[in-house]
Formats: structure tokens, sequence, C-alpha cells
């Protein structure tokens, strides 16, 4: 009896289920847009047990990983089921990275199998560094490969491996790792983040509820999918039936070409990429209502209201690789509407509290004390609950480290409002501290970024002698606009404390940033460092 | 390290803590209007602690039940949050129970507290009938107790045991039991049917989802909340910190001056009810979008109809007291909406398929063969999942029975339709066998529903010597419409097959229906082996 009812009464959570699902009861629905192709969610479910059946054959066992260094493609989504359906672990692969750091994920993570796109086979390694990958599989032309890669299998062939004798979709312990996330991490070699079945089921439907996501949905990849696998999206928006349209490249045009062609209801990005897209010449007033979900930075009052002004909803979300992507969200309150929008603004730029399907989020000092909720009192963010990762794989001294006093450890510096809503300041090591007073960098760039000229911006600080240190402003102004370096700074110190605004300002042509739209400080620091130690010509 | 990895990246699921997040995120948001008062989320939370304080005062240890017989009041709803805060188990009764089985759930559930409501309180038993029952609570005016009740005490001064010291708003284990619901049970004793944490926490999530809840959401209580914890909405819409607007008696005019007061968004409730809703003379036009989430009968499309032209949205789902309530809903598909009215309304009166947090709903013959999906033959109705039933409380063989061969035997009989969509044909002990063939009495009486003078119906079988058995109708008249036996029957045989159509009908000034708007076939065929039984004059 007691086995009957454990049958009966319980299942492993796990994202399985979501496309298992929508096969059966959307089975004509249309799943995946890509290029010229279209799947439905029968399609969907079948090239996934292909692919997965093609793992087994090629002697992926359980537990095993498989890397994937691919754009936002079809094989890539049908990835993030047919490697847990295989039983495996799925290694999603940030494609801007350089050949030596995908030898490096391949040889950390053990992956057995490597399976890229074309277009990105130069940033394959050369075999011998791929540690315990035994075959590479290239999507699209193999052709592409160039000399001294490792000997490769075409996609088409490493399917047709497969039979489409059906798996279950299930997983025999919920708390099974799906995939690892390699952090991008600006400095030291990147962790590999593990996720359970458990937590991307969870944080799915997380993001199905916050994001409002329904059967009605399109939802168009301007997220990579190898970033925190999307935010879970794969398998949020699956589990609801939606279309996903995938897109191998961000730009402004093909994004509003495909805004209107399938009437994209849904986009998540970093607030960079929706400023390019919201000031793209082809930007207008769109049919059908759209939700933008953003994070990675917070964004600022213009860029709302320029979202707004086309028509769309912006939800501001914020989190980490380790917390499975978004971990809060800036909750609308009933009286926001009627708020002047440079206030309302404001308050959306804040990054909100623990999503639904989440614990509370705290900002600590260094004895685990809540700091005051004033909006003044700087202490670390840190969380804790189902959407934290599992831990870092072999890596039981980093894992020790972030959950120290059990609690996940961000990193991140911000304060509590006294509404409960935490506001990211900065990252602990961007901070500016001058006179002794911390200068977060967020903060000037938010009033940088207030100014009509100013596109992008990042602040770090320099060494200054009276000081220790005082912040440094690098400035991208909108194309066809103009304004120096005293009008910039003037407009700073009209908008928050004098010692907190910049005393140079440098205009550049562009932001070293990272594939998920993190500025790059480091590079900047490193550009600070090599001009400092320049001799001064004369 | 392992124990802070198990702090930080594990909490189990408990329905506690969305209350704790709407409290922290939602304070001064509106969570309960309960006749002239309101309770914001902070309010809510702070009559949620009390509550539980006083009842750990009130000797309430864990795992205790505690019952409640109460209307959708307030208090009812503070319950479903306070009882399991204190560790406790919530019973919420049936207010329409006779005083012996009110007795019988006390006595059954080892109740240490019974919660009565004043108008409730003549159906409370005497004292020496209620088992373990150690104290009676009285919300209202306590002199209302009849005499020979048990002494008891008002809710007030009940509150007063309790300090605002908080209480930690989560479980230590996800598969403790929070509620115990006994089945109504048209026949033997009622079973205490067994929720859990976890159940109800992904329940209440999957009708966010499915019934499309927000933050915005204005939910009136239609449904009884003592009927399956009110398909775990009061844990549903506070996880959204939606409004609850609670409602002591279902009357029409009460429901329509509630919509236009507070702009309700959603409302639950059986196609009965509804159907009294849509039909009152106060109905009219819709400001706000309606969601009206229907269940425990297929929603005629006269209905279904009447109600779209209001202005409102129908979604149908169907379950049973051991599934937490819904289990299945019946998902609208993309061409839906293109569809005729008539066919399309007859594809949503199927109950569908399992919601996204559910497993696939299967139909069986004995073998647990699944049935061919012809949408012809017919079979029993199982299904699995964590949203499935713990089991029945102290009846391992009543559970053993329920989970035989790894699934909960719903009883239900349906179809499998080819797209996949299951619909309830029945009751197992409701069908009509005529000469050998199975007569679905739901489908002769959607057929009689589709005459426009019928309100309500009922088909039940009687002997027949000649068939062993054959249907016969029930029938209530629209208030103002005439028809006779005769173009009833005529009705049904223009619509299916003729040996299908009753062969006699009874006009009746009301339906015995149970307190969830389930029609008491039972007590139709009581009275008619009475009426058999009584010797004819002359």
């Amino acid at each position: 009896m007691v086995a009957d009812a454990q049958l009966a009464n319980f299942q492993p959570l796990s994202p399985l289920r979501f496309l298992e699902r929508s096969a059966e009861v959307f089975p004509d629905k249309l799943a995946v847009i890509c290029g010229e192709r279209n799947l439905t969610y029968r399609d969907l479910a079948r090239e996934t047990t292909r692919v997965a059946r093609a793992l087994l054959a090629s002697g992926v066992g359980r537990g095993d990983r498989v890397a994937y260094l691919c754009p936002n493609v079809a094989e890539l989504l049908i990835a993030h089921f047919a490697v847990p359906l295989a039983g495996a672990v799925l290694v999603a692969i940030n494609v801007r990275l350089a050949p030596q750091e995908v030898a490096f994920i391949c040889q950390h993570s053990g992956a057995r199998l490597l399976v890229v796109d074309e277009e990105l086979l130069p940033a394959g390694a050369p075999a011998e560094d791929l540690g315990g990958v035994r075959e590479v599989i290239v999507v699209g032309d193999p052709a592409a490969a160039r000399d001294g890669a490792m000997p490769h299998t075409g996609y088409r062939e490493f399917c047709a491996r497969g039979r489409l004798e059906p798996l279950p979709w299930e997983v025999a312990d919920e708390f099974e790792t799906i995939s690892l996330n390699y952090t991008s991490g600006t400095t030291g070699a990147p962790k590999g983040v593990a996720y359970t079945h458990r937590g991307a089921y969870l944080n799915a439907l997380g993001e199905v509820i916050h994001s409002e996501h329904s059967s009605a949905s399109v939802y168009l990849w301007t997220l990579p999918m190898f970033h925190c696998n999307g935010w879970c999206t794969p398998w949020g928006v699956t589990a609801v039936g939606g279309t996903h349209v995938c897109l191998r490249a961000v730009r402004p045009d093909a994004v509003w070409r495909m805004i209107d062609e399938h009437g994209v209801t849904h986009m998540n990005g970093a607030p960079a990429v929706m400023t390019a897209i919201a000031r793209a010449p082809e930007a207008h007033s769109l049919e059908r209502p759209l939700v933008v979900t953003t994070a990675g930075a917070a964004p600022s009052p213009t860029l709302i209201a320029e979202l707004e002004r086309l028509g769309a909803r912006v939800v501001h979300v914020y989190g980490l690789t380790e917390v499975y992507g978004p971990y809060s969200v800036c909750e609308w309150q009933p009286d926001w509407p009627q708020l002047p929008p440079e206030e309302r603004a404001r308050k959306l730029a804040r990054q909100g509290v623990g999503m639904l399907i989440a614990e509370r989020m705290r900002v600590v000092d260094e004895q685990m004390q809540d700091v005051p909720a004033d909006g003044v009192t700087m202490g670390e963010i840190v969380m804790r609950g189902n959407d934290v990762m599992k831990g870092y794989f072999r890596d039981e001294d980093a894992t020790a480290n972030a959950f120290a006093g059990g609690w996940f450890h961000s990193g991140d510096l911000g304060v509590m409002h006294p509404d409960g809503y935490v506001e990211l300041l900065d990252r602990a090591k961007d901070i500016v501290i001058s006179g002794g007073e911390n200068i977060s960098t967020v903060e000037v760039e938010q009033a940088l970024l207030s100014h009509p000229a100013v596109a992008d911006v990042a602040v770090i600080g320099v060494p200054s002698e009276r000081w220790g240190e005082r912040p440094k402003a690098f400035v991208l102004l909108c194309e066809g606009a103009s304004a120096d370096e005293r009008e910039l700074i003037d407009h700073v110190r009209s908008r928050i404390a004098h010692f907190k605004a910049p005393d140079a300002i440098e205009f550049l042509p562009e932001l070293p940033r990272t594939s998920t739209g993190k500025v790059q400080k480091h590079e900047l620091r490193a550009r600070e460092r090599a001009a400092q130690s320049r001799p001064v010509a004369g």
C-alpha cells in the first residue's frame, strides 16, 4: 500500500514534465520558430526524444555532462530537455568565450560530448585540450571545421543514432543536477554552478507568474540561452505551451522584424540590449502588449519611459547565475501607476523582493545581521531557498564560502528600503571609497544616464592621492548627440551629492561588455592603469 | 558545509510562505473584505499570528486537528494560515451538515478545538458527541448558543490568549498534513482526505497560472471555503497578493453588488451557482474582465454563452476532494475562438487535461489499460502526482483501495477524446444501464439543458422490466417558461440517440443539491423507490 501511495501521490518535480504535457495538450501548436524552421510541440517532443536517444547511443550515461556551444537556435532549446531526458547534465557554454576558456569548461565539467554550432567551430579548441570530450558534434555544415580541431560528426548523423522509442519524462530524484552554468566571472577561473530539477521547475513557474506567461505567449529569444539556462525560460515558456522565437544574433532590426512578423508578447534581456532595441530606427508603437523582463543592471528611468511609450510593460528582476537567473522581482504596487513617471521609474529601478517561489532577500552586515531598512545603510545581499544553486561543481571550498552561515552570499552590495525593497548599489569589488565614504558606481551611472545625450555609461574608481579613490566615468554618447565633460559633471551634481560626481569623464565609441550585457569594469580599470603608468610626454 | 548548503538551498514547500511574502511585499494592500471589515496584508498576517498563538496557548500541539464550522468569513480564511502556522491541521467542515455529521467529523478527526460561527451554533452537536473537542469557540455572539451545547468561549476572548510574537512561516517537512477535508460522500461515512503542504503549494500555483491570477486579482468567495479548502484558493490568491472578498451566503443580488462595488476579477463555483448568477435580474455587462472558474459539473453550452455575453471568460476545471479540488483544466486551443459558439461550448464542456503542475489524467479499463482515445469507449478516470491526497485519515483500507495499482481511482467514468481531452460521463454509480447499453446521465442532462425552458435537471436510472433500467429526468423549469414532458423528450431525441432519451420527466420546484452544488441523486432515487412502492389507488 505504501508503495502504491508513493506512486500515486508523489512525483519528483522536473521541467521534463512541462514538455511532456505541452506535447500532449498542444501537439499542433507552434512551439519553436527558428529561421525557416517551425516545430510544433509534437515535433519538439519527438526531436527531444531523438536527441536523448542519440546521446544514450553515443555512450552518454546517467549524470554525464554534455556541453553545447551554440547561439539561440532550436538545437540548444531541444538540449534543455533532451540532455536531462537522457539522464545527463547540460553544460551550455557562453558563445563569446575564447577557445582556451571553452577548453577549460570542457575539462572542468568532464563533458563527454561537445555540440558546436558551425559558426562557432573556430572557437572550439584543439582536440587535446577538451579533456574527456570523446566526440564533437557540429550543428550545420561540418566542413566549417578548421584544421587541427577534433574529428567531428555532423548533427544529422548524430541524430540518426537515436530511435524514437519514448523515454520517461521524469527524474528519479528532484535534487538531481539538471545543468551546470559556468559563471562568466570577471576574475578567476569560471565556476560550474549546479542547478537541480526541483529548482529549475520552481524558478520556471515563478517566471511564468511574474512575467504573466500563458499559452498565448510568443517569446523572443533576445536573452542568451547559455546564460543561466536563459533564466529557466526554455522550461517556463514550454510549460505554458507558448511559442519560442529563436534568434541567432540580437540585432535591433531583426528584433523588430520578429516582433512584427510573429506578434511577440515577451522578451528578456539586459537594459543595454533593450535600450538598443528601443532606440533602433525601426522602433514603433506596438500592436500587441509586450512584456519586457529585464535584469543585469537597473533599467534607467529613461529606458523605462521609452519602453512604456512604445507600449511595453517593464518587469524588473534581479539575480545571479547562482540563483537560476532571477531571484527577485520589483513588484508593482497599486499606487505606482499614479506616480509621476520619474518617481515611478526610480521605484521600478530597484531590485525588489524575492519572487513568489523564493524566500525573503536580505541585506546584512558582516555579522549576518540585517542592516536597518533605511535605504541608506549598505550591506551584502544574501538569499536562500529552492532557487539557490546546489553548489559549485567539484569545488567544495567555494561552495562552503558561498553558503557561509546558511545563506548564499551574492557579493552584491545594496540597501534595504523602508518598504522592504532591496536596491543594488554595486558589486562589492566595484564600490568606490572616496575619503572613507562609499560611492555606489550604479548611482553615479544612473545620474549620468538621465542626461538625454548619454547612451551608455560605466563608472570605476581611480586612485587619488587625497581621497584614496575618486569616481571616473566612461561615456558613450547617443548618435548625433553632444555633451562635454563639464556639462555632464554638472548634471550629476544637480542630481546627487557633489562628492559622488566623477572628477573625469572619458568618451568612448563603445563600452566593453560581457556577452550577457554586463560592463567589464576590470577592462576599464586595466586600461586606466595602463594610461596612468604611461610616461607623460614633455 | 553540508548543513549550510541545506539551509541555503532547500526550503520545504508550504503555502505559509505565501502569506509571509505578501505581508512583506504588500503590507498596505487590501487582503480581505469581509462585510464592513477590511484587512490589509499586514493585518492578515498579524491576525494569523494572533490566532496561531491563541491555538498554541489553548493547548493545541503539533499535528493536532482544529475544526472550523464557518461560512466564507475572514476567520475561516485566517484559519487556512493560522492552523498550519501553529503546526496543526485544519478541518473545515461543510456548514450544511446535520449536527450528527458534524459530530462524526469531530470524533473521527479527533479535533481538539471547534470554532463555530454563531449562525451555525444550532448545528453544533451536544458536548458529549464531539469526541476529543476540549473547547468550542464561537465567532460572533456567544449568546446564540443553544441549551445543551458545550460550554463555549467567545472568539475575541480566545484571540486574546495569543501574543503577537512571530512564529516561523514554515514547516519542517513538506509532506506534513496541512488539512483534512471530509468528503461529502453521498453514501457511507465521510472520509477525511489529507492534504500536504507540498500538494497545497503546488495546486495553488497551478490555479494561479490557469485562472491567470495576479496582484490585481479581486477574488469573490462564491465557492465554499470548506470545500476542498476552496480549491486551494485561500493560498493561491494570497500568493499573488490579490484581494479576497468574503461572502456569507451566495445570493445572486449580493454577488452582483460585490462585483460592481469591488471590481471583482475572479470567482469560482459550480455551474448551478453560476447559472443563478448569470440569470439574476441584476445581471449586466461587466466593466472589468471576469474569469469564472467552474467545476462540479460540465458548464452547459447555454451557460458558457450567457457568461461570455456578460463579458466573462470561462475556465472549466475538474477534480475531486481527493485531488485538492481541481486536477484538470479544459485548456483553450488556438483555434477555438474561431469555432461556432455551440461547438466551442461543447469542447469547453469537457474536463480536459491535467493542470500544469499535475500529471497526465488517464481513462482506463479494469486491467488499468488505457481505453482507446476514441471519445466513445468508457473507462475510469485515474490520476496521480503531487496534487493527489496523502491518503484517507485513519483509514488504511480505503486509502489502499483508492491507490490500487499506484493511481488514484476517481470512481468517475469518462472517455478519452482523440485530442487527449477527457470527458466525464458519469459517476460509476450514476450510469444507467439500459438493455446492456451504458447511458451517461450527464449526456442526457446536457441535452435537456440545451432546451431554453430548462433551468436545472437531474437524470437517474429507474427499474424497467424490459430494459433493466431506463433514464428518468427531474426538471426545474425557468421562471415563467413552460414545456411539457413530450416536448422535452422530443427535444432530447432530436439531439442524441433515441434510446438515451428519458421515458419519463417529472417537474420539480427545486433539485436536491449538496452544499457544493452537486445534485443528490441518491435522494431522487430514494424518492422514486418510495413512489414505486406506494400502492396505486383504485
